[in-house]
Order: structure tokens, then sequence, then C-alpha cells
């Protein structure tokens, strides 16, 4: 058997129909070198999605090669149950400086997902704590995506099929998709009118990722915040996507000029290279579970690797990185100089719908209507062409590393062109 | 501030009550060397809870270590959403070969409550997608443990404080708990009654550990995996805590006779170095996600960080070992040894009220009575001694590192009667 075929024998690889895996030209990564990735038979390719949007500074950086071997020099995990680990305390402080929310205080884990059950809990057992009866749903948002276990998944939008899940989903107020103009407005009058009800509000700070790049207005957020704020209701900001630069400020909540109590963190938390996740919680949030000790203030909550000394020692030395290097300086030049791409070469093919595009988060939107495997079978021809893209639904997502290079941009726009002419 | 206070002013520790932190002696770890964890102090402690429960070779393993170290020099990650990675496909035909499913397929992920989730999402989904109406419920046991997340702890029997969760719990046939004489016996009962609205029976095989290492006995097994078997419900084993020889045998279900339909790993998976857990289907649940690209039947289910490269490199270099190495033999000598241990050094204190061992899952339960934190300062009494141990209300739990030696059994042995003499 060749690799491919023993992929499909013993790999089960979530979002992805098995029985056309090798179909779709996946490509089966054996090393990296910078931003491409190479795979069994050399061939390379340019990682344009970031490895589903965790790598921020590429592949193989040195500093956090050297900061992983370090830290396995000292020690690779103990818990955090109870416990503590220097390198974990290094790295929640340095954290703590740069998130906006106040004094921070970090609970760990390592899929997104379940930094978001994190939060979402914490909210609902601080109504618990605070002995205020009745906060017991949340507002979510229309074609959000919080992850797939089955609380992230309630509040998420639905799609993807998720709909047959609903008997184990719980029921979620829902406020309109940052497609529907004025969703933000709409959404801070719910909570305004709910707000009894209403352990917190969750959402994707400017961006719905998930949902296809779906931006919504930076300036329209304030007035969701200041709902919040001014009836109490919790405020989620889940950045497992939009955090650590990818939006061209280290957090999207900067931009939207939202201090959140509750922010969930993963993906380019450890700049793409190991798994870990965060729910970092405000003063006001930590000091309601304060109580006696073994007492029901507390939270039972906690994952055996959270808080992992490796995914930590990288964690912080990315941190230093990208607040030291001209990241984001790069990220907003790339992403005018894409904009601009996109607009020349790729706005003119008739199959295309809409581009959007926040800091280096892009989409473009084909139009499917009578071929609804369009924007794959386009993914299939970048790959072909070296560009390693992915598409959702009727979405061609570019995502590259934050790093990425002039002339790497151009080159994704040109591959992207060339497979348009071929599939469009 | 000393490091414990920075600690505490910016970390939050699951399952810990944050206010008192401090006073119940937690050891903020630096290092590391083979069964001990040396504090920021230089302080030694014998690791007798496996850092909970997921160490399993001891920290710095030296073949670990290397297998990190060269993975490193490869790729750290790529994503397993339409795209293969070889260390991952080389891990996961290992896993094959060794787990009691068969034609053993792989989905990845990071928490060990995400593998639950992922197991119960994909026993849900299979009903659907074989077109059965309302197999839409679970059996699961009374004080069964299967994480924090809302779908795995929905699963779970409750405790900890976790009912004030209910309105966002969904509800599950419940089995009694294993301390209940007769407890599979009954399972298998309610599975042959209820059988037509049951997607899956969830249950962890052998030993109950959050529960406090409730035992049934392994020859008990064997009719509930039959009336799953005859009625078509599938059967989940979650082995996040049994899994990798932590019982006396690779995996419990094998002790067991089971073979399930869908198992969850994580912990021991690997060797205690990095975040993994895993959902390991069988062929019969795989094959009903086959279908035409893009349809309803695909599983749309995935984590960022599912299929870590540097995570399944140290996997699979731990698989080598722990088959190569007389590991198991280990665990089954020390664990007589600790039994017996316990028998003649423990047993007699007053306080004792039960003693439980399955390979290396100990519990010294006190009766609590009239000290509800007599289990808490006993630990914390052995901590002061320089061995790691942790409470679960009025339980002491030892999990050594299955490569424990006879004389850091005795020390156990020897520092939780010392600990007793002086708080019981
Ligand atoms: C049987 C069982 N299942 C699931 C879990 C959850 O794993 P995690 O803490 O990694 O989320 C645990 C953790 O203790 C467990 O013991
Ligand atoms: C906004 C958002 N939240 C949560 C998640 C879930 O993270 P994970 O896939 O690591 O579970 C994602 C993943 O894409 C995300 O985009």
């Amino acid at each position: 058997m060749n690799w491919l075929e023993r992929d499909a024998a013993s790999v089960w690889h979530g979002f992805t129909q098995m029985d056309c895996y090798g179909a779709n030209s996946p490509v089966i990564v054996e090393r990296a070198e910078g931003r491409e990735l190479i795979d069994v038979e050399g061939r390379r390719y340019l990682d344009a999605i970031s490895s589903l949007w965790v790598t921020t500074l590429g592949h193989r950086v040195p500093e956090l090669d050297q900061a992983l071997r370090e830290q396995l020099d000292r020690v690779a995990h103990s818990t955090m149950l109870g416990n503590g680990n220097r390198i974990v305390i290094e790295f929640a402080e340095a954290l703590a400086r740069v998130v906006p929310v106040d004094r921070a205080h970090t609970l760990f884990a390592s899929d997104g997902a379940a930094a978001v059950e994190q939060a979402l809990k914490i909210a609902f057992q601080y109504w618990t704590n605070k002995g205020e009866q009745g906060r017991t749903t949340y507002l979510a948002f229309g074609d959000g995506y919080h992850g797939d276990t089955i609380g992230s998944l309630s509040l998420g939008g639905g799609g993807f099929g998720t709909q047959i899940f609903d008997p184990l989903r719980f029921p979620v107020l829902r406020a309109p998709a940052f497609t529907e103009p004025g969703a933000l407005h709409t959404a801070a009058q719910m909570v305004r009118e709910h707000h009894r009800k209403l352990a917190a509000v969750v959402v994707e700070p400017l961006v719905q990722g998930a949902a296809g790049m779906s931006i919504a207005p930076a300036g329209d957020f304030a007035e969701l915040g200041k709902a919040c704020h001014e009836t109490g209701v919790l405020l989620i900001c889940d950045e497992v996507a939009t955090g650590f630069g990818r939006t061209g400020t280290l957090f999207a909540s900067e931009q939207c000029g939202l201090r959140p109590d509750l922010m969930c963190l993963g993906k380019g938390i450890t700049g793409g290279y190991l798994p870990m996740s965060a729910t970092v919680a405000s003063q006001r949030v930590f000091a309601a579970f304060l109580g006696p000790d073994l007492s029901e203030k507390t939270l039972y909550h906690g994952h055996s690797y959270g808080g992992n000394a490796l995914a930590a020692a990288v964690a912080l030395k990315h941190l230093q990185l990208i607040a030291s290097l001209p990241v984001l300086d790069n990220v907003r030049e790339r992403s005018a100089q894409l904009r601009a791409g996109l607009e020349t070469r790729i706005r003119p093919f008739k199959r295309v719908k809409h581009i959007r595009l926040q800091g280096l988060m892009g989409a473009v939107e084909l139009d499917t209507s009578d071929d609804p495997k369009l924007a794959r079978r386009t993914c299939t021809a970048m790959v072909k062409r070296g560009v390693l893209s992915r598409s959702m639904g009727p979405v061609i997502t570019i995502v590259p590393p934050l790093t990425i290079t002039a002339a790497e941009i151009e080159r994704i726009v040109e591959t992207l062109a060339a497979a348009l002419e071929e599939t469009a």
C-alpha cells in the first residue's frame, strides 16, 4: 500500500468524506520548511491555510524549536490540578499583559472547543455562585462556529449538517448572522430585552471564521459591549481563530473596542506547534469562584493535559516573538496587497460572488449554484499547482502564515487565478 | 511575589478552590528526573499520581525525548482536515495492531473529553446514517466520569457539584454505579429492555477512575458486551484512564472480554508528554459514514490540533516501548506488592474504610464523616514528606508511573502510613 492507502485505511479525518479522501488530492505531509509543507514524495506546497489557521510564523521556526528543546530538558508535563508549573505561570503572566481582559486569570485546555466549553460553564456557574436565578441561557450568533463538542456546538449556528445533533444540543437565543446588516445592533437590543435570562453573550469578534470569513464592521461591536456592560451579562469573545495577530491586531477584540469578561484562545497560541487552548477570565469572574475549600463555589472542571509544559514553553516564546518581530505590520501590508491582488486578478472571474478579507483571514466565495463542487475542485487545482488551499462549501479560504512574503502572496493569487481558469 | 503568589495571581487551576490554593501545599514544578518532580526550590517529590494518571514510563524518558526531537526536525503540526501526515499514519497503524477493535480507524483530538464527545456523536450519527429513527439516547453508569465538556458531562454520573449544569446536559438512561452489586448485569438487562432508543452504551471498563477507583469484576462485563452485540447497540469503552497498561493489560477491555465499537483514549497515549486523545472506531462504524462527497453521511467534526505530529511521534515511540519493555509485568508485580503493603500497613488505621486496587490504579478511602478534609490533609502530609498525592473527596489516590520500582512502592506506603499517623 502507498501512504495514501495506508492513511485512508487507518486514520479517520474530520470534516472529510473518507470514501473519496484520495480523490480530493490530499497532501500527505512528511516535513516542512518555513511556509512550505513537503509531502512523502518530496513535493512542496505553500501552506496557504496555515495548517487550518494555526501556523503563525511558519513551520520549523528556530526560536520555537529551541524553546521546546529546552523545556524538554526540564519536564514535558505536570498536572495543573492543585499544583503548578513554572513555565505555565510565566506564560500566563505574559498572556495577562497583552489580553484585553481585566487582571486575567487563565484556565488551560488543549482543544479550542474545550476552551469554549470552559467559558460557557464558567459563565453559567458565575450566576449560580452569585445567587442569581434564571441566568441560564446564552445569546449566540447565526452562522457562528465555536467547535464540535456538544456545548460549543450548541452555541454554534448550525450548518455542516449538524442539525442532526439537535436532540443533544441545549437551546440558545439566536442573534442574526454577521451577513445580516445591523446584526450587532440587533444583538445589543436582544441583550437589553432578555438580559434577565442571559448568562452570557458569545461572539467571534470581527470575523465569523468558519462561516466563510463573514466580517462585521469593527465599529458595530461597541454597542454590544455596552449592552452587556450595562445589563451585567457576561461577554465571551471567542478568539480561537482571530487571536494572535490573524486579523491585524494581536486580538480582534481590540479593533472592536471590546474588553470581554471571558476570552477563548487556541490555534495560533502556540504558533501552530502544539495543542493548547485557554479560557481567560477577568478578575470580576474569577472572584465569584472564591470561597471555602471543597465548597460548591469551586470550578469543578479540568483536562488532563491542560497547562502542558511543552506547549506553554512554545507559547511563551511565540508571544515574545510576535511582539518583537514586525509581524503585525506584515499582516497589514500583506493584507492590503492580497486585497488588491484579489480585486484585480480574481474579481473579474464570472463565478466570483464575494471577496472577503480581514487581516490574513480571506475568503473567495463562488457562485456554485450549478456546480456544488466548484470551490472544492478549484482548491484541488491549486494543490496540484503547489499551493495548499481548502474549501468550505462555496468558499475558498486564504489564510496564509502571518510572515508570508510579498512574492508568496503574489504566488497565491496567481495560482488561484490559474485554478479558476481551469475550473470556472 | 514568589512563585506561588504569581501562580495564584495568573493561573486558574481546575478542580481547585483558588482561595486556598496556597494553603494546600501545591508543588510548583520546574523540572523532573525519572519518577521525581522537582519544584522551583529544588525539592523533590515522587510523582505518585503520574501527573494525574498520564505519566507511564516516568518523566524525561530518553527515547521519548529523542522521538520528539526528531519529529521537530521534520514538522510540528499539519492539519488532518482533508490532508494527512506520515507520522500520524504510522501511529494510527501501530495503534490499530493493538486495540481490541475490529479494523480500527482513529480520529484524533487533544483533550480526553473531546475523544468522548467524538464517540458519542459518531454513535448518534451512525444510526442517522443507517436510517434508523429513535436511537437517540445513551446508557451510562452512575458515578461514571467521562470529562467536563457538556456532552461528556452529560454521560457522567454527576458529583463534584456538577448538578448545577443540569439545564445544559442532555438526559441519559442511568445504569447503577459499579459500587452496586450486579451493576453490569442490571445494565445488560436495561440494554435488552431499551435497545430501540439506545444509540450506545458508554462504560469505563473495569475501573470507574474518577469515582475513586470503583472496580467491577472483570467477568461481569461479558454479559453487557453480549447484550450490545445482540441488540446492535454500540459499545463505547472509555479507556482514557485505563488505557496503556494502567490496569495490568494494555487495555482494560481485554480483561473484560470486550471488543468495543468505539474506544476513547487519552492520558497515557503519549506517555504523559503531550496532549493527545483519540476515538477508535471499528470498521462497522466507520463504514456507515461512507457516501458521496460533501454528503450528510460525512462526520462534520474535527479539532484544529487533532493528529498533532509531535504528539504522534511521541505516542508511536511510547507504544513501541510499552510493548517491548517488561512494563506490564512490572505493573502486575508492583500491584501485588502495593496491595500487600496497603493491607499490612494501611488497613489497620481505624479511619481506613476501603482499599481498592486494579493494576496501578489505587485508592484508599477514609471515613471522613467527622472530618470532611481528612483525605485532603493526609495528602498534604504526604506532599510534605516528598510524595505527591491527591485526594478526591474521601479518597486518597495512588496512581504511580508504570515503571515504579519496589523501593518506591515501599516508600509510597510508608509515607502514607506516616501521614495517617499524623492526621487520622
Ligand atoms: C475515564 C475518563 N474519561 C475522560 C476523561 C477526560 O479526559 P480529559 O481530562 O483529558 O479531558 C477522564 C479524565 O480524567 C477520564 O478519567
Ligand atoms: C472561532 C472558533 N472557535 C472554536 C474553534 C474550535 O477549536 P478546535 O477545532 O481546536 O476545537 C474554532 C475552530 O476552528 C474556531 O474557529
